[in-house]
């Protein structure tokens, strides 16, 4: 029996997050098509896509890709799905607030026409081979689903990005039941969420978050400012429900929230009590204790509300004193420093900022190390890989199966890139093939290479300067004074004695170098000069012509 | 009655961390000299240091430095000694290892001759007005001490960087007995360290991570690597002691953990069991189950052992299959992304990472909240002002001495550079004066300023394009093909076509543009061509030459 080939692609540093490919002979099926953001030293980045070279050529030797499952609606799982379409062919199918989300995507992409198909959490799938069985999770967006997939070879369960909470915002508890009865049927391979692999217990469920809100509601004298992540709809749904049972009113500031809300609104997904509803310039208008205003920008992102209200630069809002500003997020790693910049900036205003651990308004979106053991004890797979995660995150989530009676053997805990094959009886970890990442640039993907990114590190750190050196060829002098131009190296107005030393060093090269390559002679000559006055390292560029 | 004025000079974020001044008529004494590290957006900068340049024009003023008090030994209280004494010249006085610290830093800066004067913790520095009674303080480096000043206007307690712990590694408690004294004496005012001042609960004891080593020692069945800071004198000592509970020997890798080593050493402060220690070539000879290792590198730097080692550029050492690594310390916000990779690399190359929150590895140095509290209650203050932390963390340990009875008009939560007027019966907010940080850049103090920074942001975001354009004044062609240079924008040999289209532009701008500013016209289309193309904006310079 040919083995079934489950390989994660791209996502950058987490393993199978953004996409993956089962394929089995000549057909396939993707699931998640998504994006990442760029770490602090990725300069210049937009984002990062999956490399998907694999499938591509794949298809051209006659992979049939059957579906694209999206299972859930974060930036992480969808923001790529442009891309993707712009080379694979393939329905993409969704849960309505995941497609409504997509659709978005598809129009700004050009791919509205593409085939988009809406299915319900419990739903099953025709894709060729592979039998998809939807199953409703819990996740820090609504209408996540996991996925049962009966393949060839055996039961594959992928449990998406998930939580198991009890009471969760929407009413809509993890659906334990299918669970149960996939491990009744007998399940190859279990792929679960590793995110938070590396934390002890259980996740706090959304609901926990009520309590601090009443608190901060109602403590608060002035307005309160809640931030939170656009598509953090039942955070939005519990801000709303706050605002009602305090007797204030809410108003949405920024664009994306809008947009989410609209979707959501729409789909049914969320249900704001429409006289809580007012808008920017009627909150304005109403004494602070009676306005809640929901943002964006827990990031710490300068150009979100949050981070224009931190530096005094909305058009509508002006953090004021008394205000309250409730920080409904946690940083994603690497972004500490801009979101602490802006808690302090807001509270510089005047505003009294309230985060995680002061008190719990945030909770986490994926399992802890207990729920991570309640699914495989549920599922009882007989392989398991660890998805969704770092190396660290997979290789402690790996740890935990095996304390569990998961045989190592069984376990695969690989890169993005590398090919797991499966059969009844057998998990090989295979050849590795381009599973990497792309870097976006504006309109450029994948053009912005290891030399460009070194080179921006360096002009970055130490800027440039360029110099045109313009030669009398018969007299062997300067035509006229050499003409430097620099950045980001020192500030040139105040510099004058270091481009008088430059410019005799030019003219005492120019005089007595012999012919040769006199353009490096120079550039050298100055790297040095610049260094031994300055201890930096400019690129350094010269233009000289003999005339 | 004059007041007494206490000022907080510098720090990055962190307010009178580094720096502080107390000011009474004309004489002055300053408490630590310390630098802080660039945040990720603060390209190509080196170290931050205190702007003192307050002090230095009060000294034009008269105002006579009695004494620099130097609390512990750690960078961020040490590291600015020199650029301080080229300004500044005062006594510096320091316990034991931190003046054995002090001295290796005033030498590299020529000031190895500058008086350093050694006390003890308990004994009193007569400096002018203020008597200095210094006492012990428990922090991630020994022989730290806290300060009561007794000046005209009243006593001051500081309490530098501390914690309780009633189980420190060096067996040496808290001056508990010293803070009760003081508070009978009567506390006028308390500034105390707000690091932690959102972080619940009581910074467990250094003590915990005895339990933890023996834990990953005992399973370990090859080398156990164990990374902290150099100066993490403590945690040497504890990984020394769990090797000898263990059999195994232990060695130290990291030029800057030896020096630290060998001061302590020689100070007492570090009593390392001789047979148990051995240098890296014998312990690459013995078996790997009676080695460790302890390096330096836990906050991700690539050029420290653990980053050499995670990216198999060591020159002695290779992580091997089998291979345990401790992270015996946090990431400092901002590295995270750093310290993940690492982590993952040493993951890839077959080691066993072990980190908080798997296991209580490292323990903060600081006080937490009910710490906080004990100390004010301890001292009971009339006056409070919360120092050593962001606006959020002081912010937060202002409402916690609110919260024991402290009056909000005694409370005094300000920023670096703001003059806090003591009287026996006032506290007042005074002016502002220059408090910030100045960048230290290679040889340059201060020379890197905000546009030379944001010119580095743009080229380490977008590179940049100089061309080279020499026009026949007579024919107004151009004399030969416009040559280009560009760094960290495309790769430039794969841009033919850019750089084709970006000829024919300059040819055309050259051919039909009535004179002027020729060199601004060909930047400006030249701008507008890339971005039209790429969606990117490298800055864009034409040397422009009519011959």
């Amino acid at each position: 029996m040919q083995p079934l080939k489950v390989i994660p692609l791209g996502g950058l540093g987490e393993i199978g997050k953004n996409m993956m490919l089962l394929e089995y002979g000549d057909e396939g099926m993707i699931i998640d098509v998504g994006i990442m953001f760029p770490e602090n030293d990725m300069l210049g980045i937009d984002y990062i896509i999956p490399d998907f070279g694999y499938v591509v050529e794949r298809l051209a030797e006659g992979l049939h890709i059957r579906g694209i499952v999206v299972t859930h609606g974060h930036e992480d799982h969808t923001g790529a799905i442009g891309h993707v379409l712009d080379s694979i062919s393939a329905p993409v199918y969704a849960t309505a607030l995941t497609a409504g989300l997509l659709e978005i995507k598809m129009r700004q992409s050009g791919h509205s026409d593409h085939p988009l198909i809406i299915f319900r959490a419990g739903d099953t799938l025709d894709l060729g081979v592979f039998q998809v069985e939807t199953f409703h999770v819990c996740h820090s967006i609504p209408d996540g689903v996991g996925l049962g997939i009966t393949t060839p070879v055996g039961l594959i369960v992928h449990s998406s990005d998930f939580k198991f909470d009890h009471t969760p915002v929407d009413g809509w508890p993890p659906d334990f039941a299918k669970l149960a009865e996939f491990s009744k049927r007998g399940v190859l391979a279990l792929l679960s969420d590793s995110t938070n692999a590396d934390n002890p217990g259980w996740t706090p469920s959304e609901s926990v978050i009520d309590a601090a809100f009443d608190e901060v509601f109602r403590s608060a004298r002035g307005r309160v400012i809640v931030a939170t992540f656009a598509s953090l709809i039942s955070r939005i749904q519990q801000v709303a429900s706050a605002a009602e049972r305090h007797g204030r009113k809410m108003a949405i500031a920024g664009f994306s929230m809008q947009e989410y809300i609209k979707v959501a609104t729409r789909l049914g997904y969320l249900n704001l009590p429409p006289d809580v509803m007012i808008n920017i310039e009627q909150a304005n208008k109403m004494p602070p204790s009676k306005v809640v205003i929901m943002a964006t920008g827990t990031q710490g992102e300068p150009s979100a509300v949050l981070g224009r209200l931190a530096w005094g630069r909305h058009r509508l809002l002006e953090v004021e004193h008394g205000d309250t500003v409730i920080m409904s997020a946690h940083p994603i790693p690497g972004n500490e420093e801009l979101v602490h910049r802006t808690m302090n900036k807001l509270i510089q205003r005047g505003a009294t900022v309230i985060y995680d651990p002061l008190l719990p308004v945030h909770v986490s979106g994926h399992a802890s190390r207990e729920e991570l053991k309640l699914l495989i004890n549920l599922v009882r797979p007989k392989f398991f890989i660890p998805v969704h995660g770092e190396l660290r995150h997979l290789t402690e989530h790996g740890r935990l199966a095996e304390s569990l009676g998961i045989l190592p053997k069984n376990i695969a805990v690989v890169e993005n890139g590398t090919v797991i094959e499966l059969t009844p009886d057998s998990l090989t970890v295979g050849e590795r093939v381009p599973g990497g990442y792309v870097f976006v640039d504006g309109a450029g993907v994948g053009d912005v290479g290891p030399i460009v990114m070194r080179d921006r590190e360096i002009l970055g750190r130490d800027g440039f300067v360029a110099v045109q050196v313009l030669i009398d060829r018969q007299t062997r002098e300067l035509i006229e004074p050499p003409e430097f131009v620099s950045r980001g190296f020192v500030f040139l107005r105040e510099a004058t004695e270091l481009l008088d030393a430059a410019e005799r060093l030019i003219e005492e090269i120019v005089a007595t170098s012999p012919d040769g390559d006199l353009t490096r002679t120079i550039q050298d000559a100055l790297s040095r000069l610049f260094y031994n006055e300055t201890k930096r390292r400019p690129m350094t560029f010269a233009f000289v012509k003999q005339i």
